[in-house]
């Protein structure tokens, strides 16, 4: 596990409690505080059905600066109404007045059970106890960590240093996903802090371009979530000189900051609820994005290829079929499919491989599908992982 | 168990026997033949990786006449290329030769494993013992309901009399489905008998309305079949007057198809590969006929959903986010969400409900799904399954 956390990066304290809103006691509120106002970027759920804290984070937001972010896990505030959003404002004005900073200046997340009130005085004594635990320390960052954890079996966290000039600029993050983990958000989680100086529009910028090719590629279970939020917040106190646009050190910086959610986005997919691998799909040789879009979600949305993936199962034609209904254009006769590097499937036709030999390279953690529609020159991506047993006990399980 | 069977309108024979394709020894071959040439019609998959057999089949009923249908389970004959279209003609052949009547009035159909070439020494000794074996029996119409079974567990049958002025009109289906079931067709074979005297343009248009809102409107797992297919052969042999356009007797016989489809649609869903429960989603209110379709989608194919259904847990939370994911437009303040009856989301948050009351009702057999998106006039209806244990031990063993 990486040992650096959200408070690697200057300028950034934590605070991460056990407030008793999990019904397993485990650690489920916690606070990022930066010791200055920071610039800040994040992109939200696009689900209509909101969480009322998405309102008001997006709200909070705008203006680019924040210098508090809020965490719950064990409850989502979803589907809460006017209740709901008044919880999430109390939870901004108690983070603010205890720690000097407006209430504007604080950003609201929560995460577990739709349809239920906050616990607020289990809240706000979380609160009080995360402020006055709030240290600079790893071992704090590693709890928060935990804090965020619904259904996830493993804490996700990841870190990049990267050299504007002289500079040493730190990124660091941390996620939680594991259901309801869908492209365009999932019922994810993502925090980052870094101490980059950049301009609030620019941050902005390269948050959205990570995202889109990081935590918007990962789908579990087709389910875009409430709640998904993932938010950047950078202090400035590496003092590099202010990021310019289109300048090489902003394009070092993005690649570092999609580095993050990449490594997080990953984590994620290999830790999708009763996942036992990851696996990425490449799809190549699309009319437009569109269609490959198109293709890769049949394929990855369909129960009946991630059960062959469960099973170890070289069922090249569940895959081939998803891609068959999916909508998009390709040639029957050029059609291309590989599974963890062995081709399946040419020339409109089968190949012959060893099925055995196959299904022990999909027995490992990591593995690859790449088709080629091979009808043009667009292409798209997604992580992914099987459908198991342990998804149906985990969600036919998990009562309202 | 209805006792009808495909024999039972006028002028029908079926044949049905063990021809070693299915590797349990059950029964895996049969042919419907007819007494006289019939009016036919059919409904294929629009996987654009089909079964050369669909090729053929939909060459043969373009011009509405039919006498024979060749169908076998264990071998789908799908990605099979060239080789998989020589056998589908030798198969009309044989069986034309062998019954005296001309290859392009039999139509050959498949079901089974995606990407191995027909067994075609064991086919061909099958089609003469099921030829041998041609019976006007309702035991031999059972029998040819058990062979078209991949992973069904129940044979699946629906008989329907009307009445036409003073003559008897029967029409008797069989199905088979269980996975790869999706909106535009399935994994699903369904074969009707009648003995309505009809042209060929009305029957094809009564089909197309019947499967449109039966058989399409069934979802297992969100993934279209390589050969799907619904096969309608009309003898005539109930000597009623010809069949008008827009008749009171054609709107007869047309509510009398779409019962059997209906009946059968519903059998397929409750037997969805490891079905517990059969869940009607209805949804209502919608702005257009496109987002209505959009929501359901977004409602059934969501394993969240599914697996919700399978513990019978009353989470209206997954239901209502599917929704506001779906791209669906609706008035999020009046969006109102009934499970087995009883209200659970209303004026945009969750109503008071007793979860135990309601999960005995979901543990039932048979339970609906409503859900007002409160903004049109446009509505679509469902049929589905939950996702359990046994969805997963089916498929993710089914090996290649």
């Amino acid at each position: 596990m990486v040992n650096k956390t959200l408070t690697a990066p200057l300028g950034f304290q934590v605070g991460a409690v056990k407030a008793g809103i999990k019904r397993s006691g485990k650690f489920d509120l916690g606070l990022i505080v930066a010791d200055v106002p920071c610039t800040a970027a994040a992109v939200f759920t696009k689900n209509k059905i909101a969480s009322p804290t998405i309102a008001i984070s997006r709200k909070h937001v705008r203006n680019g600066q924040v210098q508090a972010v809020f965490v719950n896990a064990g409850n989502a505030n979803a589907c809460t109404g006017q209740q709901g959003h008044d919880d999430g404002m109390a939870i901004c004005r108690q983070v603010a007045e205890r720690l000097g900073i407006k209430p504007s200046d604080v950003l609201v997340t929560s995460t577990g059970i739709i349809g239920k009130m906050l616990p607020m005085d289990k809240v706000e004594a979380g609160i009080d106890q995360a402020i006055n635990g709030l240290a600079h320390s790893a071992a704090r960052g590693k709890e928060l960590a935990r804090a965020i954890m619904t259904t996830d079996l493993t804490p996700k966290l990841a870190y990049r240093e990267i050299m504007l000039g002289k500079r040493v600029v730190k990124i660091a993050g941390i996620a939680k996903g594991s259901g309801m983990i869908a492209p365009n958000m999932a019922t994810m989680l993502g925090y980052i802090t870094t101490d980059v100086a950049i301009s609030a529009p620019l941050l902005r910028q390269a948050m959205r371009e990570a995202c889109d090719i990081t935590f918007n590629k990962v789908s579990v279970d087709n389910h875009n979530s409430t709640n998904d939020s993932a938010i950047v917040l950078a202090s400035g106190l590496a003092k590099n000189r202010m990021l310019e646009s289109d300048s090489r050190n902003y394009q070092l910086f993005a690649e570092g900051l999609r580095q993050v959610c990449d490594d997080l986005a990953r984590q994620i997919a290999a830790d999708g609820e009763g996942a036992r691998c990851a696996v990425t799909v490449r799809l190549t040789g699309a009319a437009t994005k569109a269609q490959a879009h198109k293709a890769i979600r049949a394929i990855v949305d369909s129960p009946l290829v991630r059960t062959a993936f469960n099973g170890a199962d070289p069922n090249w034609g569940r895959i081939v079929s998803a891609v068959g209904y999916s909508g998009a254009r390709f040639d029957p006769a050029k059609l291309l499919c590989k599974i963890a590097g062995t081709t399946v499937y040419e020339n409109g036709g089968p190949c012959a491989f060893d099925a055995a030999v196959l299904s022990r390279k999909m027995k490992k953690k990591y593995w690859e599908i790449d088709v080629d529609l091979a009808i043009g020159t667009c292409d798209d991506f997604c992580y992914t992982c099987d459908l198991s047993h342990g998804y149906i006990t985990i969600n036919a399980e998990y009562h309202t």
